[in-house]
């Protein structure tokens, strides 16, 4: 997640670059084409290329709009993920004849570690990376054999909360209970995987760009008659504002890639960890992750 | 689902070489029309075909808008169906006093068996295409009946749930919470079932082409000054990227026509079934559909 | 449901006739009137019409836009009644001891009532036209005294379920799940009475019509210099697509009207006959309904 | 809610009458102003005002959109209602043993009070007018104490639903499905409030009638050359398609203040006594009630 | 919240102060500078800025839109907070043998601190300001070790609750019933923390505010030629326009600042505290809070 900082320049612009170069690349040909035959190509009205930029930002527009509710509806389902987490905590201390049961501990740990698997998973990571304090080997070695580890980890605390109904700890109300609470966890895992899997219709980003470079050419050549170092920082300034736009875009509807623009959920598992640790009534908690300069991850 | 890889030229051509042929037409047409009168016809303000094009663009941008808003509904759906089959199987896990009794492999096979033919059947390809090694031959006679082949697949796993019921496997309690799950599933069967039968507003798609034409037609006019040359690469261009927009639109609509751009079911499907048969603790699991070029179905 | 079919020009003519009669006779009216005083009238700049289509253009995609979203909703509450009549006789099958249980053919036969009787009365007809094969004469007879008869439809249902429950056929849970769905259906009936009943507001028509008429004028006083041979088509193709957009979005809004564009609420009523009959095991299913030339009902 | 009837030129002429008077104002001086000083003030091309029309028709177009959304979000709720109160009344019957027992009768009575109640008190009016008849003395003076009436009186229900758990009327699984019913009034009581309470931004409003005067003035000096008796009435209607949208978008906002736009909600509750009134077998029902003219409130 | 009032033109200044500042002096400087070199700097066509203007309103449209939908988004949080502690107490009224138990005056006191206590906390404030009156001194004490106080809060009422169970005051059933309104609670306060935490995408800003930047200047070059006096109030104002309306969205979109245009947390808390204070049957009720000059807090 980008912070409410200052965010470097080269950051920006290596966003952009290569496109930028190819637009460079466009306006100075078009405008040194269209002033080498300055006489046999016609004026262009300089509406064209107005109407053209309204029908870029208009499209543009709808991008921004689409990829924004993917990234906000990533961030939902780790919202999600954060509220039925400690859900499930408290109704375990409350369901439960002993609050401080050690088996509370167990499957308390064991969503913390589903949490940070998740993110990992979703990232491409190594899906185990900073769970080790919180599973047990038994555990460990049981998700060996599992492609999906969030999934494996679920399905041992659900095995487990049989074993508590099996032991007559709960009853059968409780354990329908805490049963909807992990559909709901499951759910919130399916909806991120989705995301994540799901590419945006690329023929858009296509079309798009197809669009910026003919509005490049055609106010390119509606300009041909203005000398080129008043021409040329328009061009690139306009076309910059609109592959900027479209960058952004891009990367904000893929929220899982490791990048700076990321849903930050290491930090929300960390938040999680934290909070399931002080309803456990521990005393030894870990700080909040900090960020890294101008994003947190 | 078209991928994040290079799309033929020939894929996207050939999407919209019957429409381009037309404006082609149109556009000579109108040109020579409009220069054998160029005395006799006025001329035609730039602005008209300029905000004609801004119409298209926004009426193109709701068409847009909607078509994504039916092909992330069906990728929704398509997870729901992800997570609920997930989550059931975990259910019966947690709920049977023996986590690997022979029902269970039962009833999730069907439940693998009830994926595939969904997708099959929403696609109008044999619905039991791929089944075979999810059914009994008792269920392959019993659906030999049925018109809707995935909603008696449900009707049997209902049957086979409440045969646990009579005889005490389970209580009523998770009699019912394993009913509401199903009720999810026949939720999302009918989900996917409604975008696919629904046309989308006949009329607008009518009235868009119309209002491309008549920017054509008078974007022509205006330029009628100009040579063919220069005239006709704009014409084709602009037209182009409208055409190809609201075929794309056109595409996404329909999410199960067995197309490039269509959900991938047959994939998601495969996802369930491997996801499943870890979660039944199988070794022998195959791996996740690979894509065919460009696309994956 | 408009099909995805060639639709007849008629039927799109005869929705704009009136409207366009007037725009020709404004357009007629306005070129006489700007030429007689053709040195008095100032010349018009073309950007002022121009800029009023764009605006007509931004308010149509709000009103369309608003208009689908009805309509889309009309489809989804009518999608739920599909998946909640079919859960409806899977639960029973489930839940009854006896999967076979006349009760239950009495039941969905109910159901199957209330579906073709709430698509009767949305539309204004007959409620209980093609209900009769479905009911006893005593439930004809209670409906008889009944305004809201798919309401009375559903308390008969209740009370039938509530036999069920004092005979110990089924138990409480059983019950209150059963009621569930009542509940579900009872919502699907009072989304479609909501949206049938709720006038979309008025005003907006009103002034997109005042709109369009102001556009057709400043457009024929800019081109009044333009002989009407040419202005005349110009105008009436331009405020033809405007009227028809209008025209289209006004008739989605109310897709419970018996018209072309309706809601196909016979047809799922037809469906869902044929669902419930398939899962209670009958053999003499009837086809679905089929298409009236363009349209399906 | 207004009806699909002709509505009266006064109420439209009413809502815009001072806005138009300044417009006319603003219009009248910049005109003398700027044809006397004709010479020194320097021309305004006529693409600002063009694109200030384009402007404020967009953020026009986010307003009328939220407004709509608010409107529709109240008659949702008012719909959740009507649902939730039949649904309440089925539920009494088919779970207590007697479904003719009085306290039905008493209980949803009250649910009618509530809901004329709940519709009085949100317009700001009495909000125990009309809820006579429905109440006994003892709920009467109950509510006397009660700040909020409609919280009181599903309070009331509440505790008579517990006397009938109590004396072993219900068991405790009906009770809790009464509770979630009686759950689900309290969340559509406290949305109507949310939308009521709650003030639409308020600088929007003030940024775009700024925009509105902006446009008045920046046409009206683009038009300086043009006689006052042609422009005026161009000024004057293209402006009064801004205000009128934006008041009808203003009064949409919010729906429960007394006025012809409102939500109709005396006329659900009246179809809410009526459905309820023959659920319980009642002969002499009142008639649903008759619009005032153009409106129904 | 900003109430339907005159609002303060000191407030609105301050918004854009520093912005305005920068906009006067780039458009001094490109006027000087254009007019300096006014036989060098070609003419600018005025459809350029026409069309950049545009292209900020769609963005600006888009910007508005997402973050009047987090705005929105809080005030339904906050609004759902009212809710379901209405309901919680309804609940425990109806599901305890005695409604005047002094542990539902302990636990529906928890709920009022806990609201006041979300809201001062999601604002950065102390979040124990004003909740003394409705703690204990065990509460106090306990609180003192943990972080996220209203989490702990949540807590204690779930561990009283399965007191409640324990003693047999509350069967099963009822227990998870209350367990569903705190899980309810707790999804409550993740979301007002997620609108809360998150950033929204901090680019959009940089490149709108570019936009803008660049609009001035191309505005500027445009109307080189008029006097610096009649140029620069259009340039102001325009620009004022577009930096209010970015600056109203931007503090819409972060609505727990501690700003006026914040959502009331505090006084939707008070409203909490009156009506569970009359649920309770107390006579000492505070009186709503009152609104500091043009807004409420």
């Amino acid at each position: 997640m980008l912070l409410d900082k200052r965010i470097p320049v080269s950051y920006i612009y290596n966003k952009i670059k290569s496109d930028l170069f190819i637009i460079i690349i466009i306006g100075v040909c078009a405008h040194f084409l269209s002033s080498a035959f300055v006489d046999n190509i016609p004026s262009m009205p300089s509406n064209i290329p107005a109407f053209l930029g309204t029908a870029i930002t208009v499209l543009l527009s709808f991008k921004i709009s689409q990829s924004y509710d993917r990234w906000w509806e990533a961030r939902k389902v780790w919202g999600a993920i954060v509220n039925d987490s400690r859900s499930f905590v408290i109704q375990l201390q409350s369901f439960l004849p002993n609050p401080n049961s050690p088996v509370i501990t167990t499957l308390a740990y064991r969503q913390i570690a589903w949490c940070y698997s998740l993110g990992q998973s979703l990232r491409g990571l190594d899906p185990l990376e900073g769970t080790g304090a919180f599973l047990s080997k038994n555990d460990v070695s049981h998700l060996a054999q599992h492609k999906n580890k969030p999934l494996a980890l679920i399905q041992l605390n659900a095995l487990d909360i049989k074993q508590l109904y099996t032991y007559n700890e709960i009853d059968t109300f409780k354990h329908t209970q805490l049963d909807s609470t992990l559909v709901r966890l499951v759910d919130s895992m399916g909806k991120a995987e989705r995301i994540n899997s799901t590419v945006f219709p690329k023929t858009y980003r296509l079309f798009l760009h197809l669009a910026i470079y003919l509005f490049v050419i055609t106010l390119s050549i509606s300009l041909k008659e203005i000398a080129l170092i008043y021409e040329l920082p328009l061009l690139v300034i306009l076309s910059s504002i609109f592959l900027l736009l479209e960058k952004s875009a891009y990367h904000l509807q893929d929220p899982f890639r490791n990048r700076p623009s990321d849903t930050s959920v290491t930090a929300i598992a960390r938040t999680i960890e934290i909070n399931i640790r002080q309803l456990l009534g521990e005393k030894d908690i870990p700080d909040p992750l900090s960020p890294q300069g101008f994003y947190l991850l």
